[in-house]
């Protein structure tokens, strides 16, 4: 496809000209856009074809920057790239030096917010929409939200706070019946109930229609039926959570009825009253491939188009977690798991199925997964919360103040710990160290292979304490047979200088052979075993890699551990600073100093 | 009063066999040993003299500990209390070594989870409900959840997750028409819709009652008018938030009419899907000072029974933030101020009058006051979200993903900084150092006095960059008249030896006259300026005084740094590890070892 007319969009001003012919003809561009450019660099892909229409109605109804519009997670936001001027370089998504997968703020003014983590999306909009009302500036701002990304309590904490008083800020909630994994809990049931309502939703429209063709008096007309209609709520216009929560709800619409959306958020945008949009998408829209298998095409890697993304048939951590996971609650009933919306990322599918009872998806809730898991815990079970770790962070006052304090053997397992590369900043998991080793009482591991995972998520079920459990993104490197020893490993070549780590990077260190460094490798990382000071005493250098933040991580407790018991050694921590951009995982471990060449560079040169 | 009937209650099978006026004798003797011993220790009065016919009406329906009853925060537990066997020892609550405030499972067999942060009642019931299926043991459980904490997202991810299904889950609304303060936003105006409807309500309980006279046929008579009134929601019954939740909605029912209650109960209990019942309660019932003005009567100091709680004339760290925000706004227009449900606590309360346009109470939800700020912020305001530390825990990761990414310069004020005292392990403001120290890009200070906090406050209002500025709950200690530089301040007496501190601890390091030894006092505690490093190097020995968690703390930090940067000499860190249990602050001070005579001790011995 030659992408004539998307070729002729240099920001949203360019799309309000366009006639329905070809805006279909922009919608199609797009769609064959985005469908080559994911199948080539990898990415978000059903989420993103479900938006293309909607995308073009807002930046038709509105004008951004003026109007803030702010998509709820990156997973809608690539025809929002494409019409605010980043088409040429979209080819660069996801990739380093490139665009984003997520909004930008330093990418385009079109990009008001940072979106990686889900359910913001509200509380920043409402927060730029006050900045307006205050500052007298123009503009509204929007909030587009997925129904999956609805399910978290941020969400609601800000339509909570966004009720009442005139104002025009706007929620449009793109409903795709599913989130990540097909969505969970009431609010789900809630919304089958209202799509159900085909005549609510023409009557709705045409009204809108009809009003905005009026130009004076539309406004007025408009209030006047709104002041009727309160008057038989619950007959015509029935309650539903959102007018509970004191918004007005317009919809049900057809969200690839470009012509219908656009009606409905000009009404939204002259009415003195927070309105929700309720938009009815199809999650992979015109690739028959994704709206057939929508869950297989939420984030996909590189596929051919022709033949539709082929699942890799590679083992990963995630794999080999589920499938332990599934060996324990055979033997013990006690067993349970939860996840927050991720059954599918965390390896958990096959335990879904085969111990319904004692699988639990909380949808995008990582509060009350730890929670509920500690819950779970009190009454006996043995629950296993898998979370990725950059999620994880969502939930750290309950980790302390729900399992931490009341010594609840919740066990956490924290996948994608570490670099996970091109979803770049927003999903590193490289926190989770410093944060978990600032709770009392807690127990963190980091298994390096696959048989140390088994062997400690084993363990840990059988420990009455809270236990974390980090491994990273995909596959193991190079395994080595030493005995495992809960603590750590020590391995010896007889040399003054010690190089320690955990996790991935052991088999970095493993790979190249610096002579006379031994390798002092930790499994459980924290609380990090007083014994291993008088070892450590004996080495003249020591050189830490950790793939974690340096602030508060684990080489940073030893290293302070250490000058209080007096080591007169040299020590060098090498761990990440700042936040970590877009790009793959082994240039991204270089760049910090992480792999095996500046591990053997480390001892070489700078530790001489 | 001498407490008749109260002093019989052993354990709650004891209040089921009371008639009507021993029940009302009992809410009566209840109700003065609750004014009594709140006069005397201090504590949360209003609500929990809400909730003493409610708390009844739950023990006669129910059988705890096999019905697992949860209150949300502690503030309504105090009559649980009474009524679970810990009459004799209710004088010592909120002292060391007595009982807790809140919930306490080490305390009795009849608190089954700990709840002294907000809103997660729901999500531990769950987990617990869920457990006790699983594993075929008896007995329900019940959340008992406030009307403010129902603003907290946690609270919405549970009842989420909670509704389908065949379970008689319950959550009981004790919705006293506020939280601390007056509560905000669409749920509450919705709530007060609710509780307009007495029609409905004595239908309800009339129909309630009627059922539980039937012996055998009851539960079937239910269901079918249950099936039935499916038929027509919306004309008898109307939707609202939990309905379109998924939950069964009962109620509104008075909460202090315990026959009303008790018939309630019994109906949710043999009910086969998880219902909420609205309770409606009066904050401060049954003591006049208090039901005038609920607000005040919240949490109190001691105070006199007869003239009521005076407010202390004393200035705090709070009042001096509020005034100084306010002299700030006076000047300058984008100067916001944010709190979550905490106006008066925070010392907001002048200027949440004068700057209405200006400040945003947004209900008991952290997370979205940050990432609401961090939108002001990127909407050219400059937003200033003050807040407990232990309650801020709840904002991690959006202080993280939806501030310091994007470099937003939302400013952070944390209030109850370190020891809190009598509110216990809960509220102790002892992480927010290590927790943030992880963030990059934030700056963290700690002003010693109220002239610094002052100063500090005026000075990050024109900053660029995330700050944060902690300080403790009350007075200031011991002032020092010297210049006050942005990083450090260090008072020389010509030793060799060094003590480190900051915050509210520097007062504690004047106070005792240490020959020798010199006092490094921190003002930006992170990042550390990396030239203090040079002066530390001419210090033999150095003591670093702390107060918050040792691990991932500032002392560490420095620690590591020293180390990294070839410290040579002795260092020593005294800072809180674990959590720390109620006690006034000075004898947690001491017991830390963070008090004068500890820090004169420290240089004297240990450290020659």
């Amino acid at each position: 496809m030659n992408y004539e007319i998307l070729n002729t969009i240099k920001s949203p001003a360019d799309i309000k000209s366009l006639d329905k012919n070809q805006l279909d003809k922009l919608c199609a561009e797009a769609r064959d856009c985005i469908i080559q450019t994911v199948a080539k660099n990898g990415g978000h892909l059903a989420s993103n074809l479900g938006a293309v229409e909607l995308t073009v109605a807002l930046h038709r109804a509105f004008d951004s920057p003026d109007d803030a519009i702010i998509f709820d997670v990156g997973h809608q936001c690539y025809m929002h790239k494409l019409l605010t001027g980043r088409f040429n370089r979209f080819s660069t998504i996801r990739t380093e030096g490139g665009l984003s997968g997520f909004m930008r703020p330093d990418e385009s003014e079109h990009d008001p917010f940072i979106t990686g983590h889900s359910s913001n999306s509200v509380s920043a909009a409402y927060g730029i929409y006050k900045a307006k009302q205050i500052s007298g500036e123009k503009g509204t701002a929007i909030a587009v939200i997925g129904d999956g990304a609805m399910t978290g309590g941020m969400a609601f904490e800000a339509l909570n706070n966004v009720s009442g008083g005139r104002s025009n800020f706007i929620v449009v909630l793109n409903d795709n019946k599913m989130s990540i994994s097909k969505n969970v809990g009431g609010m789900a049931s809630s919304f089958t109930k209202l799509r159900n309502r085909p005549h609510y939703h023409r009557f709705k429209f045409a009204f809108g229609t009809f009003l905005n063709k009026i130009p004076l008096i539309g406004k007025c007309l408009f209030r006047f039926f709104e002041n009727l209609k309160n008057g038989f709520k619950g007959l015509v216009y029935r309650n539903n959570l959102f007018t509970a929560m004191g918004l007005n709800y317009l919809g049900p619409v057809d969200g690839h009825n470009i012509e219908a959306l656009e009606s409905l958020f000009k009404v939204a945008k002259i009415y003195k009253k927070p309105c929700l949009i309720h938009v009815v998408t199809t999650k992979g829209k015109g690739y028959s491939f994704a709206e057939s298998n929508p869950n297989s095409y939420h984030g996909v890697s590189p596929f051919d188009t022709d033949i539709g993304a082929v699942p890799s048939q590679k083992t990963t951590f995630s794999d080999i977690a589920g499938k332990t996971l599934c060996e324990l609650a055979q033997k013990n009933e006690r067993i349970c798991a939860i996840t927050a919306a991720m059954e599918s990322g965390t390896g958990l599918t096959e335990f879904a199925t085969r111990f319904k009872e004692r699988f639990f998806d909380v949808g995008i809730a990582e509060q009350h997964a730890v929670t509920f898991g500690a819950g779970l815990a009190k009454g006996g079970m043995i629950p296993f919360f898998v979370v990725y770790s950059s999620f994880l962070q969502r939930a750290y006052d309950q980790v302390l103040h729900d399992a931490a304090i009341a010594h609840l053997p919740l066990k956490i397992l924290i996948d994608r710990a570490g670099i996970v590369g091109e979803d770049g900043e927003t999903h590193q998991g490289i926190f989770d160290t410093a944060f978990l080793a600032t709770i009392p009482g807690i127990n963190i591991y980091a298994p390096s292979d696959y048989k140390e995972l088994k062997s400690l998520i084993c363990k840990t079920a059988e420990s009455d304490e809270l236990c974390a459990i980090r491994y990273p993104r995909g596959c193991e490197g190079i395994s080595v047979d030493c005995d495992f020893n809960e603590d750590y490993t020590l391995i010896k070549r007889s040399g003054k200088k010690l190089l320690i780590t955990y996790g991935r990077l052991f088999s970095n260190a493993l790979s190249v052979e610096i002579p006379q460094v031994d390798i002092l490798k930790l499994n459980r990382i924290y609380p990090i075993n007083d014994s291993i000071l008088e070892i450590l005493n004996q080495y003249d250098v020591i050189g830490f890699f950790e793939e974690g933040i340096h602030n508060g991580g684990i080489a940073e407790i030893l290293g302070s551990m250490l000058l209080e018991n007096g080591y007169k050694g040299s020590y060098h921590i090498n761990a990440i600073n700042g936040f970590v951009p877009s790009a793959c995982v082994c240039d991204s471990l270089k760049k910090y100093g992480l792999d095996s060449d500046s591990m053997k560079h480390f001892f070489n040169t700078e530790a001489l």
